[in-house]
């Protein structure tokens, strides 16, 4: 074991290649199918939406792709983010277990959405493509992908949902900043939002809403595609090169994870993270728990079930196999905006079916906790969001210490919480909301999943 | 040239030493005075204050002090903080120049000051102190403490100035996060605020108001002393660790600066990354060209008066030879609130007045321009306060492409402005104030100078 507590890659040592889980799994993932005939849709199929490069990518079954150079220098602006071993963590805790996190808050826009934000605007570029349409809920992914539009030149227009946009008007100033513009959710810039608003001038947005108007406006204009901020095997591959970077940085600290740990929302941290190990485990090369934690009020991996369900509300995308609530399930209105999806990456869905990754659902309260915990220990401020990945790791480090066991447990820190502090002055102010999971609404929700399965 | 675009030293590499310029300094410094008797103060004039340890380090004349274990342990969580060749913004400006950054913003809280924050409360804890209270003004200075109270096992209490406390209430919960209290400056906790909420109940503070509470509590309480995030000689020592790792990381960049920049309010971001260059420039080791910038609304380098003054507007601190713009000033409310000093650093003060720093005032519409530059390029938004120091380094980027020379430039990009957007958010709607200098004022605040000099 190293006696550092921080690993850094050189520029050279950082990998040049994404990791694709795909070329590696024991079981074949189930094609998404197209929702009018129920048969596996084809490129042609996503090109409205989509450049080519990266629907080939979307159903690659190549172990690695090459990251283009433009997109490695872009990474090389902040990559590789930092591995820390959180010692501070630790000893608080009084755990024989070793603590190392990956912080992809270290990004320009503050956490891992940039990895495909970046490669994605880049392909859209190469394609020739002027704009990019977005939804954006937290507000991670829009600002993310403003920034990777800076980069590489492209105009970005993010429809943000109406109740984030007005609680967080620092996430407008930041996307301007990157030149991005962002409207709130419902809009009148679209057919889908002039409806809504028609109905009701007062609605305060949903994703599905946000996610309806930014397709509208990809697949009403020539110039003009949209992109998604997680949940597709083209996204997590991207986000691979967190846990190829991982790889090889838990060398440099002479030590391998028995356990790896990550949030979920759509599943593309988690993924990003784990994958590359999950990828040595399948190849029999090194064993690992995979463990993946939601939030008990959007509890897709642990209540969902696994079945062909729409990706949206609108009901207007593929059918993907995955864990699901049934995509007319409204969870509370917690803070974990970037966790809050009724669906789950099919290919994690995939995992979890089989028995590869553990799911595991927690309070918002108990993470919070766990949040500040580690805020006055190791400093950083986390993302909401991100909490549960550290609950995750901190309960297994207790049970490591009642066990008297020294495992070592890599989790990643999927971003820094500056902008999303309200969830922080809710608790020190005793108004947070008690996490809820409402049951019948589930019941009605999971009966209307279509009859695919 | 490195081709690398970042460089990390090893933890083991990260220097175990602060520099003190004072040991290399071609002339002496002029001495702190007694405000009563017009006599250099003494150590035990300060320790009401200060624990003797810091107050040694005041005064100390050795060229290297060692860094304590238990902070350097702390430093450890992020240091070292990333050197940066910016060369997206390079590309964008299409010069010759190298620029490079180093990025304090990489810290816990956001900027430098936890550098000196984790000394000032670990000397604290070791004098068995059981709380430290000071002011706050942007925030920057009290989030930091916090952090460094919750590393020590201190109590912090801060004082922060109404106007900011009420717009930013994010500041508030990331002090509460980091187990810190704070209170809206003046409050009904200390007779000077007391005495200020009687005559007027609406007052919306000042940071000198903030001082004079804060003071107040550590003047009147055994087991609690106060703590400045600037200004003073040991907190610009504390900061060399920037400079001392920066000296480091241009030699792995295989380069060295030219010219090193940096934005000054009290001095210590500044003085920290540039006195080790400068130290070596005395030495005659390596010449170096340091630029200090300030905002045209609160000039005191390049308008105010080199003088004995008063460190606050209650005139109740020691007498100090500085540039000052009088203790009586009042800067127009712009947004840079970490750089709104009447006063500037004894020792910063006294290179400028040798000629040994070249100082610049700019304007803040033209400085958050060049912050917006700088994040569509490198992706980091910058804090209010460090634009100053990129609008420098442009500036000098672009001299080179207009003479056609091949410079090096190194800035200190001491914060992020994430808790600080409102800046970008007047820029973007059009409501950035103007710059304003008040000459009248000026010249009263002037006349008002002690007649020490």
């Amino acid at each position: 074991m190293s006696e550092d507590s921080k690993f850094f890659l050189k520029d050279s040592d950082v990998p040049k290649q994404w990791y694709n889980l795909v070329a590696d799994l024991k079981e074949p993932m189930s094609p998404p199918l197209h929702p009018g005939t129920k048969q596996p849709i084809g490129p042609d199929d996503l090109a409205p939406l989509f450049p080519m490069e990266l629907i080939m990518q979307e159903v690659s079954q190549d172990r690695y792709i090459d990251i283009p150079k433009p997109v490695q220098e872009a990474y090389s602006r902040w990559r590789c983010t930092p591995l820390v071993r959180a010692r501070a963590l630790e000893k608080a805790l009084d755990t024989p277990a070793r603590i190392y996190y990956k912080y992809e808050g270290a990004s320009p826009s503050g956490s891992h959405k940039p990895n495909t934000a970046l490669a994605q605007a880049f392909y859209n570029k190469e394609a020739g493509i002027k704009k990019i349409a977005t939804e954006t809920g937290a507000g991670q992914w829009g600002t993310a992908l403003s920034y990777a539009g800076a980069v590489f030149g492209i105009e970005i227009q993010v429809f943000m949902v109406k109740v984030s946009f007005n609680q967080k008007p620092y996430r407008k100033a930041i996307i301007e900043s990157y030149g991005g513009s962002v409207v709130a959710s419902p809009s009148e810039l679209t057919n889908s939002g002039k409806a809504i608003l028609a109905k009701d001038p007062n609605n305060s947005g949903s994703l599905g809403i946000a996610i309806s108007e930014a397709v509208e406006v990809a697949a009403t204009n020539d110039d003009t595609k949209y992109a998604l901020g997680s949940v597709l095997n083209h996204v997590l591959m991207h986000q691979s090169i967190i846990g190829q970077e991982a790889l090889l940085q838990m060398e440099m600290a002479d030590d391998y994870p028995d356990i790896v740990v990550g949030c979920t929302g759509g599943g593309s941290n988690f993924s990003g993270l784990c994958n590359p190990f999950l990828g040595k485990k399948f190849r029999g090369e090194q064993d690992v728990h995979a463990i993946a934690v939601e939030p008990s009020s959007c509890p897709s991996l642990t209540k969902g079930t696994y079945s062909y369900d729409f990706g949206d509300t609108m009901k207007s995308t593929p059918l993907m196999k995955m864990h699901t609530l049934g995509s007319d399930f409204m969870p509370s209105p917690t803070h974990v905006g970037g966790l809050r999806y009724h669906g789950m990456a099919p290919m994690l869905s995939h995992l979890v079916h089989h028995g590869h990754v553990e799911p595991r659902a927690y309070g918002q309260k108990e993470c919070l906790e766990a949040g500040i915990q580690f805020a006055r220990t190791e400093g950083i401020m986390p993302a909401p969001e991100a909490t549960h990945a550290i609950k995750g790791a901190v309960d297994e480090a207790l049970k490591c210490k009642a066990e008297g066991k020294s495992k070592s447990i890599l989790f990643n820190l999927c971003g820094h919480g500056h902008f999303d502090m309200q969830a922080y002055m809710d608790y020190f102010s005793g108004n947070l909301a008690e996490d809820s999971f409402d049951t019948k609404a589930f019941e009605e929700s999971l009966s209307a999943i279509p009859a695919v399965n």
